[in-house]
């Protein structure tokens, strides 16, 4: 890489400080997962299947970066930020079974191959092995620093239980109004620690890094999370299916609260935010509502001919309350929510809010930077600030 | 308690036992799950649901008699006991969520009160919420008990995860002809390791005990598993299902590879094992076939009349494939299989296999038995072995 090191990467050489150390990780993951016989086709070969996707894999880059801008090797950072990244796909295995989703990184997902049960159990396995090398940090690191980034982790874990605990609680509870402050807490929970504050601050523990400096790196992960949630929002409703790689206003679809809807909601007229309001309760009650009629009355027929026991009707049901009503995404209710959406401005507003974090970041960067190395590490962090906030997927 | 400290403890007296063991998990646990305001309903309220049932907790009684049977103290013991309790109930939540099951210990499962999304995180916190116990270890038994318990803690959700792929492989790849060493081997990883082994061993691990003494628990562990779990395949085929608490027979519907079955697939006549296999396969395929004909030809009505995606669709049956088909276990192959069962006499072959099992505990719980202190703790522990074997549920 010929950038300057005090420069931001540019988007292409972020794009190889990415892929490089993805291949570090990718290597240690692959230590981390055994290879033992009879158990591979069952186990451990299934664990290998999304990491080796096509990802970016951002947050274990962030952990590198941060040791080794602080100065830190990167032997003692790899099995760490390898950690972050097998957690990680863990969790997209569960998310992809909750949400019932047919595809992850362009491939079919992983429950979809081998079924439910054993797609659960992977993630459950990949979860059971994060605990090695976070115990064997012991030996490698040393005490102190071992037990503070187990303390972190424990601490992420947490914070994104609650995080999606919030958000899973608006919509059940159907709460709309929301302030900024209610919408920033919850993403800085369910975002922010998780993929920016614990991989940034965990790289900077295992350089050594004194507790002022930790506070600094759990700053600038605070901020990064907003502005990249904020982003991910505004992508959502404007971007092209095809290249963003999840569906065009999902988010609206499934009744989430984006940072766009919430200012929708607040600044549109009393009348248009309680048909906002309306609108969008119904698109996404049709992802967890009963079936339509037409398929319970066949289950009810079912029961009668003995084809299907009460009970197995019943947890059909239950089934399909799993089962999104994808016609709905071409409805004309969500047509008019995206207009009345359009008429309030609110894109441009969190874009705008968007704006002041990405500026707090580059802020906060600026005054750590003295204390980083020159390095492309700093060079990286700070192409970082710059990609989250410009990205178009 | 009266008992006689040299004696097994009365059925009656062990379950005074386990009620007073329970008692003290449940305040354990209670203080373990925060209690913040806000986050009460939506998350931490929930963690409290399955643990506040009826319900043995065989586990952390384990442990605590471990513990304290070699001279350990309770407070010393009493938080890592709530963790394999908590451990156990949000797998318990998966698990549930994964069968699609409709009640767990006679309630409602969780999912159907709260939805999955919201079911799977609650999970997932609680499993989060175990690692700050375990490190509390650190300032409260010492650090060499503290790294050790969560090596075993470690290994056992490894081993969990091995038995169940194994388990889980069989059934998938139609693999049926497993000699006793392929079972117990299985059994091991997914039963005795995550039920015995590891609670005794970290009881043992609390006390002080010595490798040695840690490697008698873990025999007795290991002892223990096996006849619970060879107890627990004879009671699913034979048992009344209002005191079992599950399905008569849910395990031959679901193609699991129990003792019994391995036995009559062994010993029948070719014939008589090439049809038994057959039926098996015939049931369990309806737990994860295709929806009936009807229900699939109204789907693709639905996607005809544009109510339903072609998408949408696709989803719909990826739900169905976790419906059991209820109608099965009244079949007339369910009946002509547990003939052929019967034909083998496997029930009786699988109850001695269990004795001679149960025997082996009894004279490793004999040689240990000098250095366990003659107490309450130690009866526990010997009426355990007899209790494992002839429970009625």
């Amino acid at each position: 890489m010929t950038t300057h090191p005090c420069e931001a990467l540019s988007a292409d050489d972020l794009t190889g400080y990415l892929e490089e150390c993805r291949a570090l990780v990718l290597e240690e993951i692959d230590r981390q997962i055994p290879r033992t016989g009879a158990l591979g086709p069952a186990l451990y070969d299934l664990m290998r299947r999304y990491p080796f996707r096509r990802a970016k894999a951002l947050r274990p880059a962030l952990c590198v970066a941060a040791c080794r801008v602080l100065g830190g090797r990167l032997e003692d950072v790899l099995p760490t930020a390898a950690v972050l990244e097998l957690y990680h796909n863990a969790f997209l295995i569960h998310d992809d079974v909750e949400d019932a989703s047919l595809l992850r990184r362009d491939e079919p997902t992983l429950h979809r191959e081998v079924g439910v049960p054993i797609a659960v159990n992977v993630g459950d396995g990949m979860l059971a092995l994060t605990l090695t090398p976070l115990l064997d940090n012991m030996r490698h690191v040393g005490m102190g620093k071992a037990l503070r980034v187990l303390d972190v982790i424990a601490r992420m874990a947490r914070e994104s239980a609650e995080g999606q605990a919030i958000e899973l609680d608006w919509r059940r509870r159907q709460v709309w109004r929301l302030d900024e402050r209610d919408y920033l807490r919850m993403v800085h929970k369910k975002t922010s620690w998780y993929s920016f504050l614990a991989p940034l601050t965990i790289g900077a523990i295992l350089a050594g890094a004194d507790p002022r400096m930790q506070w600094n790196f759990r700053r600038l992960g605070t901020l990064l999370g907003s502005a990249f949630q904020i982003q991910d929002d505004v992508l959502n409703l404007r971007a092209d299916p095809q290249a963003y790689g999840k569906d065009a206003a999902g988010d609206l679809i499934e009744g989430k609260r984006t940072l766009v809807l919430l200012h929708a909601i607040r600044s549109a007229s009393a009348a248009g935010s309680a048909e906002l309001i309306a609108l969008v309760e119904r698109l996404s009650a049709s992802v967890g509502r009963d079936p339509p009629a037409r398929l319970r009355s066949e289950l009810d027929h079912l029961v009668a001919t003995r084809e299907l026991s009460p009970a197995g009707r019943d947890r059909l049901y239950a089934s399909l309350h799993l089962v999104a009503d994808e016609a709905g995404r071409r409805s004309a209710d969500l047509e008019r929510a995206l207009a009345l959406i359009e008429g309030c401005g609110s894109v441009a507003h969190a874009q705008a809010v968007a704006a002041v974090h990405t500026r707090r970041a580059e802020h906060s960067m600026a005054a750590m930077a003295p204390a980083l190395r020159p390095s492309v590490h700093r060079a990286f962090l700070r192409g970082v600030i710059a990609y989250v906030s410009n990205r178009e997927q």
